[in-house]
């Protein structure tokens, strides 16, 4: 296997959760938008060496614009099954190691990115960052009835980026008929065990309005702590 | 059944994922207890007419006079099922209907009590608040392997209050053997249907310290809009 370590990052989606109009991965935080944010995460990694962004088709000379010259722009598909696809057939042929990373997750530490693509490189073929579930999780039927409880202590939230050798997230992509929730969870479905590593509190995703007020306030902690020095 | 409501807010717990060495309930959020700005939501409900709280057993004074007259105080136990016993035990005979409420979830909107309030009301003998779940989320085993993923679409984040026929939560908390997750797990073990209803982003649970972040910037956005009426 190559070493060689790649991220894509799938941020072609609409995000409506959040609401505002813009795509959500050029949404701003603190002036600047989440997926520049993300992308200099991921080349701020000592590992990432190859970044590829899958943005909305209308939309990628822009976000060519904005992430620079140092990031590949492919346009990205209708569902993000279909960015993520396009956006690995887009990276070099030596890249052996793959990070699939939201582009809604802007405050993920560099460290992190550097855990996931260190335990692929030791061999692990799947790796995903999680952290433990707050609250209790019901599964529920159509009708809104609980019908099953799981184990809180046994559940995860997972993160990203979450990462895998190369050939092994080929092969979970070039079965068109399974089921896709996650891109490990592709993985699981071809029977490659998938290991959990911890994630990080501000690698959580940018969904709902307040996840935005979240983000702003961490970011206004850190340039204060910043300007302290 | 009664229709009088009263509500037990089990805060007796110290919190340790938050850090700081005050008991959780105690900490301040905009210079007032979490456990006070909970408390106050449920008498802001024009439903709940009685308000129990179990208090770490050396501080059922502080917390009373914290609380003020209105409100009645008990020691808490070791565990958070010991305190909601205490609490049920020490409400009035004629209150037919239980909010079970977290004391770490000091933003949750009074519509939301009311909400759960109406619902058992309506007929229906536990009520729980949910939120569609953000993540994905993962079932593992001892090891931190991936052993199943839940569909995420039929998964949801369980808030408080919880509402419950008082007589159905008596019986699920008589049974000292039952595993004890969490209420409405209870009340499901007894083979009664559990309902949700749509939950509150603000109802989140103050657990770690992102999420005092979030809860001040909240607090502050909240006054600022008060200062500009």
């Amino acid at each position: 296997m190559s070493t060689r370590v790649g991220a894509v990052v799938p941020a072609a989606g609409r995000g409506e959760r959040l609401g505002g109009g813009t795509p959500k991965a050029l949404r701003p935080l603190a002036g600047r938008p989440m997926l520049l944010r993300a992308v200099e995460t991921l080349l701020a990694s000592a590992h990432v060496t190859q970044v590829v962004v899958a943005a909305p088709p209308t939309l990628v000379d822009v976000v060519g614009q904005i992430l620079g010259p140092g990031v590949c722009v492919v346009p990205g598909g209708g569902e993000r099954v279909d960015s993520v696809r396009t956006a690995l057939d887009a990276l070099d042929d030596d890249i052996g190691v793959v990070l699939v990373h939201d582009a809604a997750r802007p405050l993920t530490p560099a460290t992190l990115v550097d855990a996931v693509a260190t335990a692929v490189l030791a061999g692990h073929p799947a790796v995903i960052p999680v952290l433990p579930v707050t609250d209790t999780v019901k599964e529920i039927d159509a009708d809104g009835r609980v019908v099953r409880t799981p184990r809180r202590d046994m559940l995860r939230a997972v993160q990203t980026p979450q990462g895998f050798r190369r050939d092994i997230l080929r092969t979970a992509y070039a079965n068109r008929d399974l089921p896709v929730t996650d891109d490990a969870g592709l993985v699981e479905a071809l029977g490659v065990p998938v290991t959990t590593i911890p994630g990080a509190e501000e690698a959580f995703k940018v969904t709902r309005p307040v996840d935005l007020v979240l983000a702003e306030a961490l970011l206004a902690d850190s340039l204060a702590r910043d300007g302290q020095r």
